[in-house]
């Protein structure tokens, strides 16, 4: 038996799952792939032997045999996919962040609790073994009480001018750090209740021009009065860079790596190795973890473990970062 | 445009490869298997929806519109297996190592170069993306004239019995060494003209009785004069640890890691991580690219880069290796 | 030639102190010692073969032979002894922080300009060799702009509850962090301009009781516009745990280590090695390095590299991040 | 109370305890030095505050206050120096390797047996902490029965070609190895008993003129049937690289470092360390603490832990490993 599922977006995240939905993830019917552009929905219906493609993503939720879609399209468009596929009673696989706003978010959930079907977003560092890992440690006791956060999430490059606008992709602190947030609540076991953030436009002078900034550092407070600390960053140019540490009051954990291939070339005076290119060779792993889940929570009728109550949480507390720098001082929740 | 192949044995490494015949290598067609117990076949492809299924790898070879073959039958069959397929006329892709005796190495490359078939071995280090640079590095002068090879193969528990024994697997000398053997040649351009062995069965003596040991070191002088050593041990109890280091004119390379999982936990007074459970994890990249290399080499009508040669000089090695264990002296290929 | 020392203080840090004027600092000539317990001075003194002890600081000060002192009292009374040195006309070394005060600094700072005299503080992570390699690489170009400071700061164990009251020690996010707004203002050479906080007592509430917290994180606002974070904890329990971090505009630096000693233990499924114990193992060689830096300046005539302006703008930094936990907003320097 | 010490050799190790008989080890009282330059031995003097000084060994053995004496004269003296000061009634620190030959080695023990006075010889791995610990493990039985033993010793660049000459340093097999024999013996717990070499001047012709070879590979067969291998390299361009594993019956452990300072610098796609310069700054610790062992065993009438025993046992692997070099074939000692 397997679950027959529709792709809503097939970009760069659209087109990582499409892979994945092909594949790798043996319980999923790949059934049906739309894109605005149509012609990109039809390539990779024919690279993955997708049999439907469409140009407008409610044609496909309208396809009556899909049981599933997986939400890859721009993110500013989330919440209107999310309420749509919920009204025609899909079960349904988003991509992070769950929408630009609190309001869209709250109208997303309202639209997914009124027809009974699942939601999980796409926060796939909870799939990442090695953060796995950490929460088995956490919950073993292995640390005593978390007490402190620090993450960061830091790209080798900028975005593109268009995805970098807060309209769009929700800016830094939201966009790249929502991924953090996620993390600080699952880990710590506790709410933020107060961010302080701030930033700057340093490196990519362009940025500016488009409203967004390339550094940042967000404080956050938990409810359990837990301290943490975020930082984020768009000129990591000698690689992907993420870690997160969780320091407790019996122990800490550290999670990160910067080494993608094990070779170590020794030459005069220096020992080099390289880097982690990008976020789609660090969490190679947890995307086919993430959408395997995903079906399995759907067939099985259970409820996945990144809902969207978790979604609208992380995207509360980057709203709130951002305001934090707009206005410059604390934001409370 | 798919290339027909079939899959003659279903056991640990069958399985493996019938994985990636199904999932990962999208120019393979997945449309046999065969395996001396015929059950395990017709699992095997009802698992993967390969259409036939045999008892005994001549029918298999039989079918005309099979194209090629991955032969991961025992390792006393794979002369015998080869040769059969070679007068049949497939493509022949043969998992490690090529046979057990020179002689046995000879006839099955005298059939294939009869049949002018293909025959590319599994040595997957070299698709390992570690080794794949050390070796650009090495042939772009990086570190100048490779000197000194050192490499080590320690497996976290003992094999089988049954496989431990000489005439099955080959013993430790040959069975595991042969993947380091052929490196040698490979990484250090040169063949091995002499080995001395020593080794010992230390702490499991239950192989003594079947004639295998577990710990060894070998010697090697290559025909340039460079010097090598290779070390194996079947209670590496830590976790799987594949090491290889190319000491040069002008500098060095190590490839080797020994964490798998990118979590560090830190308690009191110490820090520790996870070692790598064994060779599937390590190598998880390099089995794919290996059949997907193959199955292009025959679509491309090129020669594989691990040839029939390549497998009978890394045995040449190991054969001569066990002999120096055997009489106590060095032994001159 | 070599320089006439006293040492002013000899608790823990007095004790080092006295180590390499007596053994590593070759140009000193450790002369004289003060401690308000006179049993004290008189056993260092005798430990070391200095030929005069004191109770009292000023007894030393007014030995004229005695051309320098090193301070290292407790840090309530750095500002009065510093006062009192420059007003005997004594060069001066003034162990971190110069006060608790800006009030105190300022009037330390007046006393010594007006003696002429140098006054150098006691940050030895400036002359720690893996800080002072990052400078150069800083200043050489290696990482273009420096846009983002992050540091950590974090001991095995919680301070004494003595020390850890306000008005002793400065408590955690002035004590502690002081070493990281040093390192801050040196590495990204620019000011910091506005801090924010957040810390709590999470760990040992016995610290509460006297006013202290145990976690804090700091976000910085340097005057260029660049932006910054330090953590600092007092429950490390794994080992102490110091680590910097530069991120720039073509490259970072990374400065730390976590590993004592290099022997990995590996045991079934895991590898461990130990951590550094505290403070002195981690800046072994940078407290000798100061001290004798110092002793160079006095007698090559030149500025020292860590100023007493320094001392100030790091205590500046460590006073507004205390008042910005207290008063739970930004505060502008 | 201090031991009265004279050092014996002023060169590059000489120089070393110098500093160490000055500064470092406190009860050393160090009293006289002689060198065959006697230049060398009056500036050493000089620099150190040292009484006497002398051209000739023998005159600073008839200094009679003179309690014990350090050898760092040339490998090719040291049996004879080691003669000479038993004889004057001297306690004796002598640098490793004890002799080039074991009748060399066996006179200087007779001598000293016979004057009934201490001989330690200088191989400071027993007192790098990592090894110090690493025996504790073993002894703890943490690791189970030790298998195999595998080091390595490699130079950043070549010895001068006057010490290159077997009759002066010894050879690469003898001078660099005899380290890692000393190790395996203490580590192992076991003697070795047959020995393989292969080796080759490979990167240095000029080491082929005067006798030598530049990169080696031994192989060890020890007593209780466990096997090991050396490997030694004068071009580790890279750095000076020491490494040293036991592979146990229930875990193994791995003592090495392969950078001195603790800074990363990350560029675009790679990450790079310095690596440690030489020997001096490897056992940086171990130097001091093996003077101080010896002068506290002579003060204490404790037998030191690094034996005359020890140091013939060391030098008659050497010998036999460059034997089997010569000869092309294993010995057995």
């Amino acid at each position: 038996m397997t679950l027959r599922i529709g792709l809503i977006g097939a970009g760069r995240m659209g087109t990582t799952f499409a892979h994945h939905l092909a594949f790798t993830v043996t319980d999923a019917d790949f059934a049906a792939v739309a894109d605005s552009n149509v012609e990109t929905a039809k390539q990779v219906a024919a690279r993955y032997g997708v049999k439907n493609s469409y140009g407008d993503y409610r044609a496909l939720l309208d396809q009556k045999d899909i049981e599933a879609v997986v939400i890859a399209s721009p993110t500013g468009t989330h919440a209107e996919v999310v309420k749509a596929a919920a009204e025609a009673g899909k079960q349904i696989f988003c991509e992070k962040p769950l929408a630009l706003t609190l309001k869209e978010c709250d109208e997303a959930l309202a639209a997914v609790e009124k027809a009974k079907v699942k939601l999980q977003i796409g926060f796939m560092r909870r799939y990442d073994p090695a953060c796995v890992a950490a929460k088995q440690q956490i919950d073993s006791g292995a640390i005593g009480t978390p007490v402190m956060f620090k993450s960061m999430g830091r790209d080798p490059k900028r975005t593109s001018l268009e995805f970098a606008k807060r309209e769009n992709g929700g800016g830094l602190i939201l966009d790249m750090g929502v991924h953090d947030y996620d993390l600080a609540r699952w880990l710590m076991g506790s709410e933020v209740e107060r961010v302080y953030s701030e930033g700057g436009c340093l490196v990519y002078p362009e940025l500016k021009e488009v409203g967004d900034i390339d550094n940042a550092v967000v404080n956050l407070k938990f409810a359990n009065g837990a301290v943490g600390n975020v930082d984020l960053s768009r000129n990591a140019v000698y690689g992907y860079d993420v870690r997160t540490e969780v320091i407790g009051s019996k122990g800490s954990l550290f999670i990160g790596n910067l080494q993608q291939t094990p070779l170590l070339v020794m030459t005069p005076n220096s020992i080099t190795h390289d880097t982690i290119p990008y976020f789609m060779e660090r969490f190679v792993e947890a995307y086919p973890a993430e959408i395997r889940d995903f079906v399995r929570c759907v067939m099985e009728d259970r409820q996945p473990q990144v809902t969207g109550r978790d979604g609208r949480a992380a995207v509360a507390i980057g709203v709130a970062a951002t305001k934090s720098l707009d206005e410059g001082k604390p934001i409370t929740l």
